[in-house]
């Protein structure tokens, strides 16, 4: 693995963690060129993605690109920018893939999710030829579920409180608390693909995340998790004395 | 394996198809005691099992079953019959399960979910200590994917012609031909977890079905498919000539 560091955009004390997330964005949309099919990530960082795309296609630096959005909130944001807009049905090869994500180990391996959109982002990601991903530095972890939050689990409605009994017995040894994933109104949350989301949060880091993957993956009534393995090619992380992009 | 024949009721060449699912079903429900936690099967043998489980109880043979149906429609057969039930939330550890198949070969592995109802009936009868399998014999196959009739795989509706064309890519050895199905009206059919399915049609039977299982599941998006390996704990079947028990 490389670590390079850029004498980017001289970063101050008083940069928040939102102008993080941006100078990430920014220097990820670097790795567009024109003529590309885009995986359109989804989240608060994705976000500043598909917004900076949006500009350059708008200032003419980019051109003829297709954007593959991994949500309906990113379709939305990409469609008002102007963004042509395809589906993998379509576009089923990708060129590069852009997203944000919740945690990263020091294999540049994942956890993404928490905003829900898993599934979708593991289709289009996993299509990408090239997958880039874009985090502040509070996200880095050592292992993965390490930061205490959510990692989480895809499960149809049907039966989902066996499926989530199921899936805190795989993580015994993680002290595993799983839990029910709930909107504002105490209603249990609806997936894009009308499925609920079982987060998982680990009182210590999950020790064999591959393993872990294919047990839950094994599990009938799972549609997917956050666990995403060997699949970044590229990850720029934005921090206070700059941007540093690892790549494997 | 071993292949025991009963003298059963002696059948004559005047039997239906139905007859035959009858008799096989019957011999299932001497399987059932009192007091256990039964998986109801989908499909048009196993409503006879339920049919009969709904007739021992009723006549008193039978006492303080639990029934965990495996769609909404068994849900409501065995609802009619006053039989009492129950879903995995509640009752994780089921005694026996027995259900219908749409193909089984030589080792006892199955193919099932034509009926549509694949994910619960494999999120039950996974569950389940026993899985009896009720069959006639034009459902014995000497390869699994050999009747030339569907191998049903359940995908999120997301790109479901992406996930389509993938799926037809993993057998392309097998001449596999794969179509979205329909309902009457020509609109996708729906499941009852809100997914569609893709049906594969095999020219040749599929090489080898624990590789295939595992190919098919790792595709992002797919929830489940047809192919119920390592499962069955006897199959019976039914044919002109009796009614034979196969177990491994």
């Amino acid at each position: 693995m490389s670590v390079k560091c850029f004498s980017a955009p001289t970063p101050t004390p008083l940069l928040t963690q939102d102008d993080l997330k941006k100078l990430a964005a920014y220097k990820a949309v670097d790795y567009v060129s024109s003529g590309m099919v885009l995986g359109l990530g989804t989240g608060s960082t994705a976000a500043f993605v598909v917004s900076r795309i949006g500009e350059l296609l708008k200032s003419g630096e980019l051109k003829n690109i297709v954007g593959v959005p991994t949500s309906k909130r990113t379709q939305e944001q990409a469609a008002s920018l102007g963004i042509p807009l395809s589906i993998l049905d379509d576009h089923p090869n990708i060129d590069l893939a852009i997203d944000g994500a919740d945690e990263v180990d020091p294999f540049l391996n994942l956890v993404k999710g928490r905003g829900g959109a898993l599934l979708r982002e593991k289709m289009v990601e996993a299509a990408s030829a090239k997958f880039v991903v874009v985090v502040d530095d509070t996200k880095l972890v050592s292992g993965l579920g390490g930061s205490g939050l959510a990692m989480p689990v895809e499960v149809v409605q049907f039966c989902w409180k066996y499926n989530l009994v199921r899936l805190q017995e795989i993580f015994k040894g993680e002290g595993c608390e799983a839990k029910l994933r709930v909107d504002g109104d105490g209603k249990p949350y609806v997936t894009d693909n009308s499925n609920y989301i079982v987060d998982l949060y680990f009182k210590t880091p999950i020790k064999d995340a591959g393993s872990a993957g294919k047990e839950i993956s094994s599990l009938e009534g799972v549609v997917e998790h956050g666990l995403f393995l060997d699949m970044a090619t590229a990850v720029i992380v934005a921090g206070k004395e700059g941007v540093t992009v690892q790549t494997k």
